[in-house]
């Protein structure tokens, strides 16, 4: 949507292209060494920060509406988006706070409060992990700026996304023991210390460092290789890898812990 | 809406009080007695047998939707119903099966391919589990019957509502170890006997009777009691009872398992 023909376009006939009343909003997580980060978007239309969204294509599934929408938003592809949350409460849209003359100045087009963009909206939450270190968000059209945020530092975001942020973090951790959530944040081989940071960071609290690996490895999740790690003088720990195959199953049984 | 007058205002009016585009379906689960049912209605202008489901009140939050839809379609009221996942497959919405007569044959009012109601629709899905001894199910207006189903006997579904089937038991059953799903279905005071049956039919499989409630013992979340049942001589089972508490706290933990 880089031409003013199309932005026009989106907004007085993306009724037609887009199903109206349904959006969708993503908290994408970043990790690297023993941080944990948001991906933020500051929108011209919007006094405050906001995660990444948008409207859906009457020919999309929603999770393919999702990719799009953070490609388009943020720069980013080919995230494994999994969706956490539909949010519906009637007094997360905010019609009575529509500003004609702020959308004019924003995008440029003037719309009104019959514009199918104002009337009230679910909104579809979606997550993911990537390594932030690997990513470099871009603002689009709609967005002033696009950053990644310490997750015990996010500044007051706008509708009603404090609460997905809270609910998709939950929902996050809850997942970390039944889907392979670390697999593309660590190396193919890692050692129990790599894992341990990684699990500490995304919980936000300390694991007992011998305990933490028992359950994931008599699982079968988590497999020893018959490997080592030089590091150091004398340090040389085991590697590990993910069961993939194992995790598969375990989820085909509908649970990991049994 | 019970009246002809009633039902013209929904079928001509309805995008103004509901939210159109989005609708949500319900996968009730009924216990007892080793038993797992499913609770489905035969709409009448579809063919096959389907989930209870409907629209959202402008006013009204999802839960409250799930809630006030599931008691008219059913007349089951006060369900713990939760979201699982939101279902939006562009293929799901069959606007090119409409039939008109088939529409005026059933609920006595015309309407066509323009009305609201035929346009692409994303549901929002939600499941319950209720003893389904306790409950009495009664079609309404839109419905010709409304029935208990063996789980591992249900008819074919309409619409994507077979997917939305095998996602709500997957989800209750990963879901069982973390919240404390068996809340309503046992006596406030049960014997482990009680709950491996109960642990057993909703998980659809075996499960070791002495090493299964170890792990809900270890984390708190099962309490033994200092008192037993007499169930015959020289039989008296130690009762046991769910610790709320405990399962708020691992919940706010973020998860049980750890």
């Amino acid at each position: 949507m880089n031409t003013e023909e199309a932005l026009r376009d989106f907004l007085f006939n993306g009724h037609l292209f887009y199903v109206p009343h349904v959006s969708l909003d993503c908290a994408i997580f970043g990790y690297h060494e023993r941080q944990l980060k948001l991906l933020l978007i500051k929108p011209k239309v919007v006094e405050n920060w906001c995660l990444p969204g948008g409207y859906i294509k009457r020919t999309e599934t929603l999770v393919e509406a999702a990719n799009r929408n953070v490609k388009e938003r943020t720069g980013i592809d080919n995230l494994f988006l999994q969706q956490f949350k539909t949010f519906g409460d009637p007094d997360r849209s905010k019609a009575s706070q529509f500003d004609e003359e702020k959308w004019f100045k924003a995008v440029g087009v003037r719309i009104d409060r019959t514009n199918w963009l104002i009337d009230q909206t679910i909104s579809v939450g979606f997550y993911a992990i990537t390594d932030f270190s690997r990513t470099s968000p871009k603002a689009d059209v709609f967005t002033v700026n696009c950053a990644w945020f310490d997750i015990d530092n996010l500044p007051k975001l706008d509708f009603d996304h404090d609460e997905m942020v809270r609910e998709a973090l939950h929902t996050m951790r809850v997942q970390l023991y039944h889907y392979p959530i670390g697999y593309n944040l660590l190396p193919e081989k890692f050692t129990l210390a790599e894992i341990h940071a990684l699990y500490e960071t995304l919980l936000g609290k300390k694991l007992d460092a011998s305990n933490f690996p028992k359950k994931l490895i008599a699982l079968g999740l988590l497999e020893r290789l018959n490997e080592k790690r030089s590091i150091g003088p004398h340090r040389a720990p085991h590697l590990y890898r993910f069961n993939k195959e194992r995790y598969d199953e375990a989820l085909g049984e509908g649970l990991v812990l049994s």
